[in-house]
């Protein structure tokens, strides 16, 4: 099978000319097909604040009211797509960007749970593989925006790492699929003060132990149930580390690699 | 050879979501192969009052600067495009939004004339015919914003009648195709408070004449222009008029369509 990189680039590298622009050469010289997925930065937030629209939060969560997911539908699926699409076709990348909504590439549904209301979330449903083959089979480069719709018109605001671990589990039947995790750490750290109790690799088993002894905690969670549900799916490679140097990462020399033993 | 229609829908629907729920529909009854090109509306000028950007104006023309290409590129290509490919999604549409810098379908470079400065304002170069029609053969209906790249990374705000006319003309040797600018007049008129002054039908000539005589002016014009560039470049048809009733616009039976005698 034909390599495959998922790679979802988080807020800190959109928010920084200097270094997105360094990820995007890297990106331009790799040789494998890829899909890039991006989140947010700090763009969105301050929109809304400028819009003054008032940010609420329930347990910790940002609620996406219906004001909110106009902001971020301009910013993720407009602006930051964009910007990143024509910054790689000016390195000679068939970049194509699309949210969830485009060729019906996620569909959704609306999260509601026990009477809460977590407004405009979408919780995927489907990815439609037949969309994103057909664009990669054409050399295509995939830029996609976490924004989904629901089949009834109805956009949805999407975790960002929950979109690539949803297309790197649908695409793992059709490719050797790596998925990677850049963010502004240097991968999965016992400490966060401490760079050398990074974890090079890590399997599910000691992952719950950690999990279940607090010592891996609050926003790396989520990220982490995702990529192990993606090897779970058969992806065949996760890794999750910095941004700064792709080959490096992508060559396993950073970062923590997810094992499936 | 095949029909194609592009149909440009203009702000006034974009802004009126029953007008707009209705035409949605009526398109996605149509037998024949699309592509649905559409403004902005009044949301941009909003945004940038609500984000106290000042609209710079030169000889009666808006002037794009940087912040106010941010906020065209989050309205047009993000939060419009998705809206409208979400809801043709939900009418059975394989809708796909795209944006000129998507698959580098419109390359367009800065406008500078004469030493004014238009700022981030785009004329178009090149349409990308590969990439749409592989879009088309696949039956997507590609969803297309007004805004459009460089190739340098600089993404560039286009006049969407004129992507349009140009995308029409692009495709012409492809398809018999047809191109309708809908917007919220019954056609082209001698006298817009009178209806009955509808031009049912208009060649060239008869259009110059018109012009010079001051009859046909301001906003019309450039659109005019647009449509009988593509006349010439080989589009089989030009409709000008009211997106009430598609149906009846596509067969000729209101607004005004263009005449190549």
């Amino acid at each position: 099978m034909d390599k495959l990189y998922i790679i979802k680039i988080g807020g800190h590298i959109v928010d920084d000319e200097a270094r997105l622009a360094r990820l995007l050469t890297s990106l331009a010289g790799l040789e494998e097909r890829f899909i890039l997925v991006h989140g947010g930065g700090k763009l969105a937030t301050r929109l809304a604040e400028q819009l003054s629209i008032p940010q609420k939060m329930v347990d910790g969560r940002r609620i996406t009211d219906a004001e909110t997911l106009k902001v971020v539908t301009m910013v993720y699926a407009g602006l930051i797509n964009k910007q990143l699409v024509a910054a790689l076709q000016a390195r000679n990348i068939k970049a194509v960007g699309m949210s969830g909504a485009d060729g019906n590439l996620v569909l959704a549904r609306k999260r509601e749970k026990a009477g809460l209301d977590y407004g405009f979330a979408g919780d995927i449903v489907s990815v439609n593989n037949a969309f994103i083959l057909m664009m990669l089979e054409q050399d295509f480069v995939p830029v996609v925006a976490p924004i989904t719709h629901d089949g009834h018109g109805q956009l949805l605001n999407t975790n960002a790492d929950t979109m690539a671990s949803e297309l790197a589990a649908a695409l793992a039947s059709h490719f050797e699929t790596h998925l990677v995790f850049s963010f502004e750490k240097k991968g999965v750290m016992l400490d966060l003060e401490d760079e050398s109790s990074l974890i090079g690799r890590l399997n599910h088993r000691d992952y719950l132990r950690l999990r279940e002894e607090g010592r891996i905690f609050s926003g790396m969670l989520p990220k982490m149930d995702n990529a192990f549900a993606a090897m779970e799916a058969g992806v065949a490679r996760v890794i999750i580390g910095p941004a700064e140097d792709l080959d490096q990462l992508l060559a396993g020399r950073t970062g923590t690699s997810l094992a499936n033993d």
